[in-house]
């Protein structure tokens, strides 16, 4: 199975990138599933139902989440009538939507979807090992599911590294997100997991994280906000990672993908 | 100009490559200047004399530091009287050695290097900002120094991409350390200030940021540490950047570097 | 009923405060029950089997823990046998011991004793306002048990204050630990449950919580550490609360209790 | 001399507390001078010129603040006309207002006031230890000034108590704010500085930090923002310390200050 996820999407300028480019991304890759994270496609902070629509429509097969899932209110209720919107597994009981879910591809092949949030250096919440633990075993890859796609949303590389280990052999892929830097380290664990540390944001890196740079700077010199942060609006990096799986749902090879903006063009041959 | 900086060292596996893959990597590069980060060179705590000469042997003629700078005690007594080692400037008045000197290359061309740590998700410190700025104004780029490289030891990507727009145009380089894993965002920032978010570690990939990844996990899982850490010991990929600048200082090119080991390698053409 | 806390017992100087004064107050007071906690019990570091059995032989029911808990490592074995030995309820599954335990008093009352750790500006736990919520769910007060001490571990006062709340009407007494400083807020919430956000510590308060103030002194002025923390060593003030409950195991009174050493004496009319 | 501190005045409640309390209070206690923290002064955010005036007329002498200083963003213009308000004098280079000032008391007599914040578990800021050693050296006790008063406001227990020991025979009393709860320490500190943890907030004790509770819970149980902190407003509790200082600035004796509301009530004999 061939796997698309491209990290947090920032604002309009990279829904517009999604919009334009991943038809042709998807197509060219010959892609079975992508798998996007959203959770700062709404002016940065949060997203909206009608912004689902727009990923749904240009080819995003499920929108994952992450620290400012519930920015925009309208996501709680949201996100119970639409299965392809995932949020944070270990969140507490009783939070509106899923953490994890089967989701099935066009040629019918089954694809496990879980969405987890660090805690070092991040907002407390429950331990997202012994979560992540609960949907493998519930799911278990070659089994119940033909391919795992882990996107664990964390601060820490140090943690993220840690849950690549801990998911190693049981998951196709387990990739980082919130850092909104791509990181270079894309590798096939030794027990057949696919892992990148961080698969950097979708958006403007001319930018603070993504957001125009000048309120940002003015926070870090003078600790006195002066305004809001504002997506940047220059033209916006795709970043993400794609993933070929074999028979028993491990990966046979992970490329990081850049398109667009600023950063090096990387796009896999296929 | 043309600059190599490489990221932490951990351990003894990075160590051994870099005495026996830098002399060649420099000769290829062509390299006028190398600066590595040696904060976790012994055992992955600290550094001592004997590493650092062992670093200058190969070929490396600066060694910066980080929040694990004082590990091992020696290196209080030792950066007294080694010029070529540099601390984070923004240490507590009084702290033994210094955090930016300008040296000269082989070819009698002026570096400032300026090593400075970041505060978000770090231990406190005195400004970052104010600190580089002071050292900026003292010796300027183009008139002072013909070439400036800025290692930010930070943990949070926002403060590391703050502090290359903060420095853009007045430095050569702002690569950040730390994180023990590279950055794909390589990129000439608009005012000519070659920026990577982290140059990642030179170290073993197979691991939680260069260490045996056994304990780090069992300590994720358990909360109960049951051993040390220990440094990673199979093959380590040297990872940092390769800079190019102009007559004026600036960079005409930034490429990322990694040799050896699990990671993709990357190596520029000179 | 009458119910006797006392906060995070610090070192030798603490111990034997206990241990010459704690059977009088016991006395005095006419206590039921005695609950200390005694994470830094051990040179400030843990606790071990031996010093258990001292604070219990001076009157003390139960021990309580907190983020030292395993300092001492025998005390992972040993919390296993002692069942009078309780610590934080929201470590990971699969930690030794226990995090809730009904106890019986001489008289045949029963007393359910929990300690939980707060997240805070602390460690990564489960939720424990989630895990208290079980214990009091599953041995409700005023049926199973005839009095609920609660010993929340947490730095920040909201997340004390919080928990006082939440277990308002459903718990005796809720007590914070962990700052080593006494509050002077003591009071019976609206709902019947007797608070104090925090015990203080039982140690010398011409310290730094406890330690000998010189080397926290050396870290926070040079970021450099020149030595270990050592308990301080003068005159220990035992701090603590004492309640009354009535009938449905709600608290009548909740007086603040302070003997020994440099701060202001405290000690309930009985 | 003698000194009274009031700690952080939350909301409307507070305020009129202290308009209502503090003419009978200051008057009964003989005191020479007034502080009170502000920072949360107008609905739990910060303070207004307006809300300034009312408390300089209730018999305040000196206003400090803290992380909420520019909350109400009037407050960034007020503080440059309004001498008898300060903010952390660690606060960045180029911040509107003063960190420390001296002023005369009635009689004649020149109190310093410095206020400062603390750096563990709080935002990033320069060394606190640091700055206030340059104003005490600037101002000397003895001999230029009569009495020095340090509103040291910070999180961190083990900070406060080492900024009590730093400053200790240097100031006349060094008082924490910030935690919203009195502690219960006050100690004349060997040196001779009075010394209290923290003065405890003036508000409501029924509640969160001041603010009312169902938020606060709500964000702990569910991570999930539904309204805004309204600070609370039942009956307030002024909290604080009384000092009275000898010939030489030391001081002869603490005690704590608490009137009205739910604590229990604590006033000095004079
Ligand atoms: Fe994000
Ligand atoms: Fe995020
Ligand atoms: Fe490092
Ligand atoms: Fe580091
Ligand atoms: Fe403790
Ligand atoms: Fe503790
Ligand atoms: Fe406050
Ligand atoms: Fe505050």
């Amino acid at each position: 199975m061939k796997l698309l996820f491209l990290g947090d999407i920032v604002g309009r300028a990279a829904r517009d990138a999604i919009i334009s480019d991943l038809p042709g991304l998807r197509a060219d890759l010959d892609a079975d599933f992508v798998v996007v994270n959203g959770e700062n496609a709404a002016g940065g902070f949060g997203i909206t139902a009608q912004i689902c629509e727009e990923l749904f429509d240009a080819g995003v097969d499920v929108v994952t989440l992450g620290n400012h899932a519930w920015d925009q209110r309208e996501a709680l209720v949201h996100i119970e009538r639409e299965s392809r919107l995932i949020r944070p597994v270990n969140f507490p009981k009783g939070t509106p939507g899923r953490g994890a879910h089967l989701f099935e591809t066009a040629k019918g092949e089954r694809v496990l979807v879980i969405n987890a949030m660090g805690r070092v250096f991040m907002d407390a919440l429950d331990d997202p090992f012994a979560a992540i633990e609960r949907e493998l075993d519930a799911c278990p890859l070659g089994e119940v599911a033909d391919a795992i796609l882990v996107d664990f949303h964390g601060e820490a590389t140090s943690e993220k590294m840690a849950m690549g280990h801990f998911c190693d052999g049981r998951a196709s892929l387990v990739v980082g997100t919130h850092s909104h830097v791509p990181t270079a380290d894309a590798q096939v664990l030794p027990g057949g997991t696919a892992y990148q540390t961080d698969a950097g944001m979708c958006g403007d890196y001319n930018s603070v994280i993504g957001m125009e740079k000048d309120e940002p700077l003015n926070r870090f010199l003078s600790k006195i906000p002066s305004g809001r942060f504002q997506p940047a609006l220059g033209p916006a990096t795709l970043c993400g990672v794609f993933v070929e799986t074999d028979a028993r749902g491990l990966a046979s090879r992970i490329e990081p993908v850049r398109i667009g903006g600023r950063l090096k063009r990387a796009l896999p041959d296929v």
